[in-house]
């Protein structure tokens, strides 16, 4: 059985946020949108389905835990969820926080325009409060 | 409490294809992928995380469920999932089969270009083996 190792490219353009049980949490490094992603840390999947049943029900509970965290924090109008894969098919989840008016609104954000990097104030801001949410 | 009433713009964009124990389970009228949508019978919901835990359990299993069938019937690629809502925000789950060199390929299916209606012999074929594969 192979180890679990993060995709170099999903390191690279994130940070680690914190640990959940399954997943890690981590940040993208694109300002334009509050973006998380999780990452099971379980080698060889691509599929949410391939995940044991148990890992599914957790993966569940970290998507919906980090979500409403992110609702919270942000105030966004809906809250977007998607595992595509199509180019990193390590499996990973992303959960967007979305405003109207927001790039590519109401367009999804999968390959729209470049990365606007965070400014460190803001993005210490965010995390603090992000933290906060997801412990409270 | 209300009583759930499917959007009639998510009415009008698919069809019914079976229903399962929490969801519609409908097919976008869309050739161009794919394309399955599970809507939660429930009243009043936009984000997964306002369904009760044992709702969040079952949205999750029958999303691997479709996913996994979806991805039998078609020898996709890849399987996208995704609950953005930003349009029609009653809560719904898109399950799309992806094949490398697809409409907007390796970008989003949402929001690229119109769609295409389906053959009639196709999509009796499609539903024939996908209904098939959900039963075995």
């Amino acid at each position: 059985m192979n180890r679990f190792v993060l995709d170099p490219r999903l390191e690279k353009d994130s940070e680690l946020v914190t640990t959940l049980g399954l997943c890690q949490l981590r940040l993208l490094k694109d300002s334009r949108w509050p973006w998380l992603m999780l990452i099971p840390q379980r080698a060889d999947k691509t599929e949410i389905f391939q995940l044991t049943p148990l890992d599914q029900t957790m993966l569940t509970f970290e998507i919906n835990l980090v979500a409403e965290a992110l609702k919270t924090v942000t105030k966004a109008r809906k809250i977007n969820v998607g595992a595509l894969g199509n180019i990193v098919s390590q499996l990973h989840v992303h959960i967007v926080a979305r405003h109207e008016g927001d790039p590519n609104w109401p367009g999804p954000i999968w390959g729209h325009g470049s990365a606007t990097p965070w400014a460190d104030d803001a993005k210490q801001n965010f995390l603090t409060n992000l933290n906060e949410a997801l412990a409270s």
